[in-house]
């Protein structure tokens, strides 16, 4: 217990030592959980730093991202860098960015958005439980702060729900926030009872610099069953130090005599925590596979996009035993129910939790497994600052989102996604799919499931015809020219894409000839045959089933200036905030069915009036 | 109690007949919660229908947005629409859309999108006991599948901190979700225990179809003082009907044999329901006004955007009362803090917990007041549900988003907001505003706060030099030519433009007249000026601290497009995941600095490399 004391205040020196040579940190933050990871690497911790693939290690999430001068000084205790890259924290292209990123290899996924880590440690945690069903332990350290985000209850409530005794959440209740004092302070009882209401077990530490108490709260976490623990350990904030020591605004800056802090420390150490290893390298499950085709649907039959997403992802599923699905309690609606019915094992349900559901993906991915997570377009959204932060984890997941646009009718606006498209594209090294038939549909699942970045398929509601065959291939940043014409072109996809046909064809009654592409890539976008086409044609129609800004239209008018490409462009758009109707009256309101393509596209050819 | 059980089963039986005549809808989902609703209005409920805007008046929210046939039932019960309105639910046109908007004078916000009601209504709950402080009560109907959402428990930790006995959670636990059970099934101690730890009165009801038993919670939640009341009734879907009572797959869709289910709840009834009325028409309380001059900042200082609307927010409050600001525990951050240390009454602390603060920002405008809510940049992404609901709901609120692109240096990508102008200009209705300098800032937020929608300021960390003085008139929807030139254009705003001020001083060195402009209002924006560029210049620069998608290079694009103008647009924006450095280090490394643009500057100005 000697031991571990010197090695938090060595944690706490050189977390003081990082935030001063950055100018910036957060060491105050650092310093109140220190005993608390000093505990953990000394005899709990199972992590091979020298291979940190290995399925067997545990895995360590810093949920408080801020106290990364404290992570990186364990990894230096730890052995795993040295003294000199410790102090180019916060430096331009150091591994030691200013919030933990995959960056470093023992980093599982990026934190720093306060309330993710412990939702994306439950993805972990069922990861180790029921996919790769190796014994690897989550061990999330939480800033009380944090507890605040809704995420984090969501979080509770499904690691209780899957029974999963391989997570602790280690609570580091320092009671300061950045402004000031938390909504509990230090009322360990507030968390506690939270947590035992929702069927976590909780061990209250009254005192979390207390190394035999620290290490009674691990043990008890490490010995229960069918449940998960959460330590709920009273800290203080900038411990050790009388400059900073549980005072008020000195949340997220170093100190400002850090000389004297060591010494009041007792100095700087040069100790070496030998953390344990797995006894083994581990081989997670896999599950049987079997060559089941991809479903096929007759070119001229109507059926809608989510369908064939369930149908195609079962298949796939059948074919590719690392693909798992998620969905957020609609699986009838986005028919990812195929999948949960043909592959129960690799199907998980996240109720109507979306940021979890993100999570839990983002956790899966880590581990190698391909995850499908789906629900309506517009209920994404609840989850997007989840798909942002997965983007910095450099993650490889696929979204899909049903009823999109004012197409889906009845059910209103609250329903109908109609900025997804723009929020997505706006994620870093996305992939924005938006087929409009089943066969197209299904053609990119697979290559999906082989992309790297968040991919996302937004999928419609009603039925739509079938116009390709089915050995039709549709290579993510190509797009499809399903209509020839040298007058004037439109762009779409999706439902519009078949609004489009339509109005190419009463187009041609007057004689105009209008080229049809279908834009299915959405991003990336194929910018020769939308170069071409102005190139060709008189003027671009583009239309979507979505607000103005961010979306097709505005993909094609990037693409357009990025080829140097000069031509007039139509967009049309969903301008005015939509009600309930049958989806015809709501694209005919929005101004993006056929008719209002055909008076836009008459509008672009010369003459076109009198022809 | 016979009354109440007759009225229940007129509302399940409208309920049916809605659904029947929309061909959707979610009837099974109304009629469980039938006999609460009940008897809310007959004895609970105070509305004045005939005054819907009577301050007084208490708020009814369904949060459970689907059982919109069963909220319609209640209104046609209580006389405030007819019958053959009610059949025009889901009709293109009717205001009796598919989920509740305020198309209709007695819904306050707009519900459909699962566990945002109950937050709103804490919002609702806290303008009524520190703002308007009247004794309106808030009722909210919840469904069991929402709890799911970490925003409800965001909701009972609020209700609870702020000690809220206004407002009473009704959940309706019919077991059955969408596609299957919830998470609790019908455990009723389940959320009750939930609720009592996080300090709610807790009332189950066992069988949440008996009257006697719903009019005692009711009594309970009435009488229950310094805290909320969450009343947990046992409840079966479909409730009445054995077609669909209790069954899994009946969720979402009318009856198949509407008229023996009608028959089966004993025929339809005419039954009128007279809802009380508030004693009087309230008057809200105001709060006393001083003639606050606006902070003035002089030319050539530097000062971060984010502090003068710290400074402004305060001036802005003292000279008008309805103004009130949230924050999400970073007010030392967004400088909100100088309006809470001069306005404490109209301060709100969200904590970490950004769906609650936009929520409650909801909330408080639908009554009127003018809510500033701010965070990080980055976090308003965490709402993003929210924000889009709101503007179904048609909110006229203000948003401040701090810490913008990669400009704020070390702190790392996780607090870098590189896609909010993407995602707030897809939000319909709403302003995006990017303010370059400290006076433009303050100038920016008295247009927002008389503005409709949504209005977004996004603010920078760093201190920026002061260009404007303090009488210049910034016009939302306008821009500013900063600098006169005929060779190229520059086009930035917030950073950025200090960038393109710094290229055009370099490029006129090299004999290039570049002109500059600041598009501080990127939605709207001023299209004429930029028409008027790409006629007078020979190409256009945009530079953004922003992804490449949707942000002000993309809203430039779509306004030279409206425009009909064609000219050579380079779009320079942030390509690559950065980490942490100094903010020059990443404005260069995103080739987003005066070097980049001078560069890009040159390429589109013909012979320049000869000048």
């Amino acid at each position: 217990m000697k031991f571990r004391h010197e090695l938090a205040q060595q944690l706490r020196v050189d977390s003081i030592r990082a935030a001063d040579a950055a100018g910036s940190g957060h060491p105050t933050s650092s310093m109140s959980a220190a005993d608390l990871m000093a505990a953990l690497l000394d005899g709990h911790l199972r992590l091979d730093f020298d291979r940190p693939n290995n399925p067997r290690n545990d895995h360590l999430v810093f949920s408080k991202g801020h106290a990364s001068p404290l992570l990186y000084s364990c990894f230096k205790a730890a052995g795993a860098i040295d003294d000199a890259e410790l102090l180019t924290f916060r430096e331009f292209g150091s591994r030691l960015e200013g919030h933990p990123t995959p960056a470093l290899p023992w980093v599982d996924v990026a934190t720093g958005s306060l309330g993710q880590g412990l939702p994306i440690g439950v993805g972990l945690a069922l990861t180790a439980a029921r996919l790769d069903t190796l014994g690897s332990r989550v061990w999330v350290l939480c800033g009380d702060s944090e507890m605040a985000e809704g995420s984090i209850w969501e979080a509770f409530e499904h690691a209780a729900h899957y029974r999963l005794d391989n997570i602790v959440a280690l609570v580091d209740v320092n009671r300061l926030g950045q402004t000031g004092e938390t909504m509990h302070g230090w009322d360990l009882k507030a968390y506690s009872d939270r947590a035992r209401a929702i069927g976590w077990h909780a061990v209250e530490v009254e005192d979390g610099h207390d190394p035999e108490r620290i290490e009674a709260a691990l043990n008890e976490a490490e010995t229960t069953r069918d449940r998960p623990t959460v330590v709920v350990a009273r800290t203080r904030k900038g411990k050790g130090v009388g400059e900073v020591e549980d005072l008020p605004g000195k949340h997220g800056k170093p100190l400002q005599d850090p000389a004297a802090a060591i010494e009041e420390l007792g100095g700087a150490r040069e100790l070496h925590v030998k953390v344990s290893s797995p006894e083994t390298v581990g081989t997670p499950h896999t599950f049987a596979t079997a060559q089941e085709p991809s479903p096929v649907f007759e070119v001229g039959d109507a059926a809608a996009t989510r369908k064939a997403y369930g149908q195609g992802l079962r298949a796939l599923g059948s074919r590719r035993g690392e693909v798992v699905a998620l969905d957020g309690e609609v699986s009838n609606s986005t028919h990812s129910e195929q999948f949960r019915e043909a592959h129960p094992q690799r199907y998980f349900e996240m109720y109507i939790a979306e940021q979890q559901m993100l999570a839990t993906a983002v956790g899966m991915q880590a581990r190698g497994w391909i995850p499908f997570a789906s629900t309506f377009a517009a209920f994404l959204s609840r989850a997007y600052d989840f798909i942002r932060m997965a983007s910095i984890s450099r993650a490889a997941l696929n979204l899909m989102g049903s009823h999109a646009g004012v197409a889906i009718g009845e059910d209103g606006p609250s329903q109908m996604a109609l900025e997804d498209l723009a929020a997505m594209r706006a994620v870093h090294g996305s992939t924005v799919l938006y087929p409009c038939d089943a066969n197209q549909t299904v053609g990119l699942l697979e290559p999906m499931a082989d992309r790297e970045g968040i991919c996302y398929l937004r999928a419609s509601r009603g039925a739509t015809p079938v116009i390709y065959g089915p050995d039709e291939v549709f290579p993510i940043g190509g797009s499809k020219t399903v209509r020839k014409g040298e007058h004037v072109t439109l762009v779409g996809a999706g439902v519009t894409l078949h609004e489009a046909l339509d109005a190419a064809e009463r187009l041609a009654e007057e004689g105009i000839r209008a080229r049809v592409i279908d834009l299915y890539s959405i991003k990336p976008v194929d910018i020769e045959t939308l170069r071409l086409a102005a190139e060709e044609t008189d003027g671009l129609v583009t239309v979507e089933d979505h607000w103005p800004e961010g979306g097709l239209g505005d993909a094609v008018l990037a693409a357009l200036a990025e080829a140097g490409a000069s031509v007039p462009v139509t967009k049309l758009a969903v301008t005015a905030m939509p009600g309930s109707g049958k989806p015809a009256e709501l694209l005919a309101q929005a101004g993006i069915d056929s008719a209002a393509i055909v008076r836009a596209a008459r509008d672009l050819v010369p003459g076109s009036a009198t022809r």
